[in-house]
């Protein structure tokens, strides 16, 4: 049988997703937790793997399993095994044909930037502080150029393992109230670092150190030492995934309740 | 010369503000970085001494020096020493007979409960999660009895050191804003563990447990065991001090920015 499953997380004391030897992963969190009530060792496979400090919403993942449980014993048993930073928020009977990542039609993150000059002290780890003024609608105007099917290579990581950088975006909004910008964007996929990179090509035009233009610049160049730095971890959420209608899955989260 | 200063904090890492030898606090950590700005061993005096795990948007402490600087000096200074999760917000000269604890004239603590029965999962150390639901107004009722003089021996932990248990609550506000409750509290001064002792007590109130002239009856008993549990300290924030007019201190900071 395979099972779906949503969870939430603070990725800031695990080192990302993906299982390391040598460091705590999420998933290797969230795979002893699982194996405890599936009574096997279990292996999870993920929508998106979010890097050391990034944190998610709504990450979807699945697993195979014969042992027979009822969905709402799956969430909880499971959470019962987690720490507090990762929570399972429903799980679903799927389809063999049914994988997490190799399904999902999209994605959609969130970037949250505590723009003012005082620190804000608290909740740092899930935020990114820039104390320069940004004006989010010079970056508003700037992310358009990047909507639609592009060669993103210049806002790719170069330890990115997809086939090719081609990749569409289907919105970019940015949205500011009082200090906080909120950067959401959506695609079919990202690369490596592409979020990230984005906003950290956004962040000189807002500040107005660069003309809206440069984006397009940029983009056209496919060429990633043209770009901007690359963001920092803490401010970034994974917040939906999609999948064909055919999987019936629960709608996606947005935000962390303390951020909408 | 004496200087008094405003500072923010999150205390999830800190073994409370005291300094321990065997255990890191927010004051050995303040300490070394405000000696390093001094270039002498400072010792430093709080409004309000917060146990492990509580937080402060307006801690206020004082120290002597002869070292002279600008204020806006000791605030970049010692802020470019310390971690993120401590923050100084200003500096400001005092008369030599100001002291942080023994002049103040009140204080106030606000609680933050995130009431759902779905885990938070983002941000579990800055509020108390409570799965229960509970109805705030209640709580409301139930507070009133507490507002005056009276003696809080009911909500006094065993260790507290004060010479009498006698204080005077000014008010308790108890607002609902979706799933999160914030309890505001303003006193004279507190008790060792009676903000938390009184949520403690609240809490059953709020969920039926208890009627609400259960307070009046644990008030007067003046007996720690008749009261509820030691509500947890992640919830919990000092965010206010206030001094006599003559010291002229810039006015208190509330909530921390996510949870306004």
């Amino acid at each position: 049988m395979k099972i779906a499953l949503a969870l939430a997380y603070t990725g800031t004391k695990y080192h990302g997703w993906q299982f390391q030897s040598n460091a705590s992963s999420v998933q290797e969190a969230f795979e002893q937790a699982l194996s405890k009530l599936a009574c096997h060792d279990v292996k999870v496979f993920c929508a998106g793997r979010t890097d050391k400090g990034v944190h998610a919403t709504h990450q979807i993942v699945h697993f195979e399993t014969d042992t027979v449980r009822e969905m709402h014993a799956w969430v909880l048993g499971t959470n019962a095994h987690l720490p507090s930073s990762i929570n399972v928020q429903w799980a679903q009977v799927v389809p063999e044909h049914f994988h997490a990542r190799f399904s999902a039609i999209s994605r959609a993150y969130h970037y949250v930037i505590y723009n003012d000059k005082i620190k804000p002290t608290h909740f740092m780890e899930g935020i990114t502080w820039y104390p320069y003024h940004i004006d989010e609608k010079l970056m508003q105007q700037a992310a358009q150029y990047l909507i639609g099917e592009h060669d993103f290579s210049s806002f790719r990581d170069k330890e990115c393992q997809a086939k090719h950088p081609v990749r569409t975006i289907e919105f970019i909004d940015i949205k500011r109230k009082d200090k906080v910008i909120v950067i959401h964007i959506k695609a079919n996929a990202f690369l490596h670092h592409m979020v990230r990179n984005i906003v950290g090509t956004l962040l000189p035009i807002g500040q107005g150190k660069q003309p809206i233009e440069w984006m397009q610049q940029v983009l056209q160049e496919k060429n990633r030492s043209k770009a901007g730095l690359t963001a920092p971890a803490q401010g970034l959420y994974l917040t939906e995934v999609n999948y064909p209608e055919e999987f019936v899955l629960p709608s996606a989260r947005t935000l962390p309740w303390m951020l909408m």
